[in-house]
């Protein structure tokens, strides 16, 4: 027996910090003289917010972005205090002492949000500032057109909530010919106009390429910093892939012509075929759409300087590769990729979003920050 | 303004404990004489391996099943010494530690685990015992046939392994007709009897229905624990839900007719609406296939006594739903609820394994344990 080199079964999701900065840069020279933000909701998109907020401020982000008051108290502990960290779903009643606690500024999306956060910090000496959160035709979170005009009214309200960010957010800033964009930039300038002169901010990532019109005064985006590419813009293949999910072999195996593959035997060999079992599944992030049956290989992974293709159902915790023509030895602990430049593909291939694909991808397996 | 009530924006994921207890006990009863054993991979499928294995070993179990050396680690200190836990990736290099520090069981899938499992036992009094697991047609991990016959003759490393379970894994349990069934199960009495005599697994969820032949010594449940329904045999109907998500509502907003909601604009209001902004998204587990657009509305999710369509796009963090015609006031922080009774048609409805669609609920929900 060979010596086998030391692995893990656990799969690993490998995030590269170096081209994270990168991205960053590349954002925040695009957006520039615009200030950039980082969305670092959903634990930094499934890649672990602790390490990639630290790493985002160390390139000198200042401004972070949450959906939720608990991700920003983790996202304080390990940022420290001079970042700004806005809480996306706004202030909700059982969550207002998390804000006072660690110091969240919370995105007010209506009045109701407004009048609680102004009743909830009367006691409170230094209460955070607010952003106000419009909604420009989203039809999501954010304050809706007729409780604009009530905000643009009620001075006192406005003054209460010390407000230092106005922003709205775009629906279509992936389609940059989409005819909802320029009319919520439209939409944006006018309910702006009728507030205090704050800075302002509309754009996510596809709104960064969408020009300097949708920049204002902050652009804060997610998945570009991730690697995510944002469909129809030629600029946005630029950012480097930040993800791979490496899945390593467990077992390397004969199948006899005629036996069927995985749950369901919804692959058969038609000749006998050699395969690698490695470890990665669907509770690792890798969908099952991308079993490979007899009607349809669906997908490949890397392996080596090879491509070998999925077959049989993805399940939980192993998924099935194709080795019968790969050109050497593979060895065990040998390191299965999916992912990284292939994501947008791959994501395609599973007939679901890079976003979705992304934020699952770090639920089990063991995170390894790369430094280049 | 009514008071209101207190909530978070976390969405919160429901265990319910007793409803698990139940399933473990229904299906131990079709088990039995045979023993019954846990798979709690993956985290216990999402739901938490700690809080779940603690309510199995109350219900009972003493036999756990896990797909890696770490969650056996964790399992461990939570249930203490007493239970017998297995891994079924068998062991791996980098892991031979944690198999010794935790006694776990590894699930022993080729002749090179088991050759270096032997080897790392040398030096070490009481290792733990060890599992084999043949392949009868999977064709995933598992000893394939032609390692099967080597096992068998080789005594000294049978002895030496110190089994004392031998298993397989059926790939069709789910299709009562499917002739991969009797095929495995022939072929496992063959293989289980070259080997020592120790008891016998062969049964996943699917296995248990299949009848007292596929018994054995040991049935090993997983997602029937959790309350998921193998598709064609109605005793699977019998397992209780396990599972729900509960989505605050952030927000109730009246939308134009003409107005289109969430990403992408994908759906479009013809009259105008009132919706609800829900604090649960695809960071939380629910599907973007479960996006409602003007082609199709997927599905809708319980609120208070009634359905409520999802209506555009699954977004990360937040998800609309069409309370136009809902009878009644909708409070903010009212819950509406995804899964449950549901998971298997929500599931579908998102051309989804209900098996994947569980694994990811557990990634950023708040989990709650609820004991009837």
């Amino acid at each position: 027996m060979a010596d086998v080199k030391s692995y893990s079964s656990r799969p690993v999701l490998t995030v590269n910090l170096t081209s994270l900065a990168a991205n960053y840069k590349y954002l925040a020279a695009m957006a520039a003289p615009a200030k950039i933000g980082a969305s670092v909701k959903a634990d930094a998109y499934g890649l672990g917010a602790v390490v990639v907020g630290r790493a985002l401020y160390g390139a000198g982000c200042r401004i972070f972005f949450v959906a939720h008051a608990g991700e920003g108290k983790i996202l304080r502990q390990a940022i420290g205090a001079k970042a700004s960290i806005y809480v996306l779903s706004g202030n909700t009643p059982q969550d207002t002492a998390i804000f006072f606690g660690s110091k969240l500024k919370p995105v007010i999306n209506s009045l109701t949000q407004a009048r609680d956060w102004v009743k909830a910090c009367k006691p409170v000496k230094h209460a955070p500032r607010t952003a106000l959160h419009f909604d420009t035709g989203i039809n999501r979170l954010g304050i809706p057109p007729e409780e604009a005009e009530i905000f643009a009214s009620e001075k006192p309200l406005l003054e209460a909530l010390d407000i230092d960010l106005v922003m709205s957010h775009l629906a279509c800033s992936g389609e940059a010919g989409h005819p909802l964009n320029t009319k919520q930039l439209a939409r944006f300038k006018k309910v702006a106009g009728q507030m205090p002169m704050v800075p302002l901010s509309l754009a996510n990532t596809g709104g960064v390429y969408l020009g300097s019109k949708y920049h204002f005064k902050l652009v804060r985006p997610g998945i570009g910093l991730y690697g995510g590419k944002v469909t129809d813009n030629p600029d946005a293949e630029k950012v480097k892939p930040v993800v791979e999910l490496h899945a390593p072999v467990l077992q390397i195996k004969t199948v006899k012509a005629g036996e069927t593959l995985g749950y369901n035997a919804t692959f058969t060999a038609e000749n006998d075929m050699k395969v690698a079992i490695v470890s990665a599944g669907y509770a690792d992030g890798l969908p099952v759409n991308l079993s490979g049956s007899d009607k349809r290989i669906v997908t490949s992974a890397r392996l080596g300087k090879s491509r070998v293709s999925v077959v049989g159902r993805v399940s939980m915790d192993y998924t099935i590769l194709d080795i019968t023509d790969y050109d050497g030895f593979v060895e065990l602990g040998a390191k299965a990729v999916f992912f990284g430049e292939d994501l947008e593909k791959q994501s395609a291939h599973a007939s679901m979003l890079n976003y979705e694909v992304m934020t699952h991808l770090g639920a089990r397996c063991r995170k390894i920050y790369v430094n280049e």
